[in-house]
């Protein structure tokens, strides 16, 4: 008898995360592998509550637009599930209800918090010799994950990083007086996001000035002098900072919120830029503005790189083919084979090498002063934001899939 | 002898303040009654410090990608002129450089600040019998100048801040949990950008929940109940807030700078959001975010609606037409002949008119419980954000026109 598949998103959302589930739905409604194809609420959460959908009967039409929607449609979680040794209360609960759905693959899209879910309930499922295949899909916009070349949803939150600072840095010169622009983007362990905006500079137009990432200790003295260094040459400076900069006591350069935790104990923050425009304002000049990038820069699908959206979607048809092909506990990869031409292959890596580890950014791609990143980066990154979609527009607005009344059609709701 | 045209930007950028500049010098280029165009940086404040640029020269290439290019590539001001009945220094300075310049035609492309700045200028050379003609180009996201029925930069900025809120909301959507995003646009004096976020909602997802316009007073108190309601019915609340939301006491709702002004007497404002979000978290849910669309929605270019950029390069093309035929003291306007099918024409309006004035929301848009738009406003908002624009994209950027470079350029410098 064909057993049922169960699609679940989980940790932040990005542009092109529904492609890769729709990657997933389009090999599982072809094959004659799967039958039901049924998607957890909320993740891992939601599952050990029982929300559970089908999405089985979804029109091709409702699942038409699902590749350039943005948010995760299923919902998403950031549970973390202990290791079963110390308690299976967990495990019991979702592989009691993974049978009674007559679950035969599981596939997880996430980062690398999520990685360790597909690593935990993959081990439990070989000690209890269940047969089930479960695979991991990567996505973050953080760019972190290991064993892969980069990560689906980094190339559209880095093309809409580097045009938002394009506009804003024109912005800035338009009026004749000092003024001082910070830009804060994500990135609480790494410098991903914030390196990419070195690409809103070309020819004739060299911005940000600076660009701050974790991976450098931060000095706030060293920020003020660089500023002050640069309005020598020039009235606008526009800066761009990661929101994990720390001191050189491993504190977080932010207002607020530095002492709370989220559910995977990663400190909450409140902000760096809002914390360092007072340090400028008033002091080096009176326009200083702090601009938070906030959750615009992984959800704006409506400027989706094309390549991120055929790779994240191309992830989920090789995740499909290799639970078909017996793979279990293994993550889909990116290897870049080369720049010119661009060319990928995708792999598999044992899921256990990539859960709750982070890439950084590489010292090579920083420059000297440690306050810029250079030309290296840039080969590394350009061909993630190459392309453009056209994106279904109604009435001067993008059209987006509406699958939020899912809730209504939970199957069992414990 | 044929006169020289001049033309000057003022006040806040928008994403097509440039595509009515284009509209002035492609008129004036072709047509036989001017000579050389130069243009003002940094608006009257520039030409007061002598910093003209010489335009004439400035290849079909380099004007091409002008029209969709953000900021104001002239640069410009805020620059307030006196009455010249109190002092007439800068009108005996202005004047002697326009004729040194053998200036005949003046543009100027602005708000109600700068249409003030035309109409005393054209009061001054008209007393003095001096044959200038000085035209007004209406241009602000504020959408708040009277006589005409709406503002070029106010479709694309409406066009940026409905799609992304339309992001967001999906973005807010994903966990499982209670949250409410508190989303603050620009308008000092008026909501009309705030309005624009109703074009967010679809018939199946409606949001934002509520939206604050300072046309209306806004009570904190208020502001908690309804959030508190809509959390009875929902877990993510999202709501929109004007800059400009003031209490009773007609003070700001905002944090910090609220007793600083701008060179025009205008209050500087901190954040209303920042403000606000204290209010929720920790009493109504853990998770609040406060979201400054900031100068991206007047500089998202890449999100411009087709229509306003056209509209704005009509008006330029408009103005350079009346001033051939001898027009002065005038701003061409905007008059709806009807929203289906969508037809406007242009009109000429005496800046005395417009000057310093501020056309508000008005009340037939606002819903009774005064905190939300209702489908009156939708039929007069949908056609000004329609249609999108194929701008040229280079390596997965958008091309921008680089004319920064004018200020090595500067004609004369005093």
């Amino acid at each position: 008898m064909l057993k049922n598949c169960l699609i679940g998103q989980s940790g932040g959302p990005t542009a092109v995360i529904n492609a890769s589930l729709k990657g997933v739905i389009d090999v599982a409604k072809e094959s004659k592998y799967f039958n039901n194809i049924y998607g957890m609420r909320y993740g891992i959460q939601g599952l050990l509550n029982g929300q559970v959908v089908d999405l089985s009967q979804k029109s091709s039409q409702e699942l038409r637009l699902l590749k350039y929607t943005p948010s995760s449609v299923l919902g998403t979680s950031r549970y973390k599930i202990v290791d079963y040794n110390d308690n299976d209360e967990d495990y019991v609960k979702l592989f009691k209800l993974l049978n009674e759905l007559k679950i035969g693959f599981l596939f997880y899209i996430g980062g690398n918090d999520s990685m360790d879910t597909v690593y935990k309930l993959n081990r439990y499922a070989k000690e209890k010799g269940i047969d089930i295949k479960i695979i991991g899909i990567p996505k973050t916009v953080d760019n972190d994950l290991l064993e892969t070349d980069h990560c689906p949803g980094y190339g559209s939150a880095s093309k809409y990083i580097a045009t938002s600072v394009m506009e804003i840095a024109r912005d800035s010169r338009v009026y004749d007086i000092k003024n001082v622009h910070i830009v804060e983007v994500m990135g609480r362990e790494s410098g991903w996001l914030a390196a990419s905006s070195m690409l809103a500079s070309n020819d004739k137009l060299s911005t940000p000035d600076y660009i701050y990432v974790p991976e450098i200790e931060f000095s706030i003295n060293k920020f003020i002098k660089d500023i002050e260094k640069k309005m020598k040459e020039q009235k606008a400076v526009v800066v761009v900072v990661s929101e994990g900069i720390k001191d050189k006591h491993n504190n977080y350069i932010s207002v607020g919120k530095s002492t709370t935790h989220d559910h995977f104990g990663h400190k909450k923050l409140g902000g760096a830029a809002p914390m360092l425009a007072p340090f400028i304002k008033g002091n080096l000049c009176d326009r200083v503005k702090a601009i938070k990038l906030d959750v615009m820069q992984r959800a704006a699908a409506h400027c989706v790189s094309k390549r991120d959206a055929e790779e994240a979607y191309i992830l989920g048809v090789k995740a499909a083919e290799a639970a078909i092909e017996g793979k279990t506990g293994t993550m889909i990869s990116i290897k870049r084979l080369s720049n010119n031409p661009y060319k990928v292959e995708y792999i598999e890596t044992p899921v256990g090498n990539i859960a709750n580890k982070v890439k950084v950014l590489p010292n090579k791609y920083i420059e000297e002063d440690k306050n810029q990143i250079n030309e290296k980066y840039k080969d590394y990154v350009l061909p993630l934001i190459k392309g453009e979609v056209n994106i279904c527009y109604k009435d001067g607005l993008p059209q987006y899939a509406e699958l939020d009344c899912l809730n209504n059609e939970i199957l069992i709701n414990s």
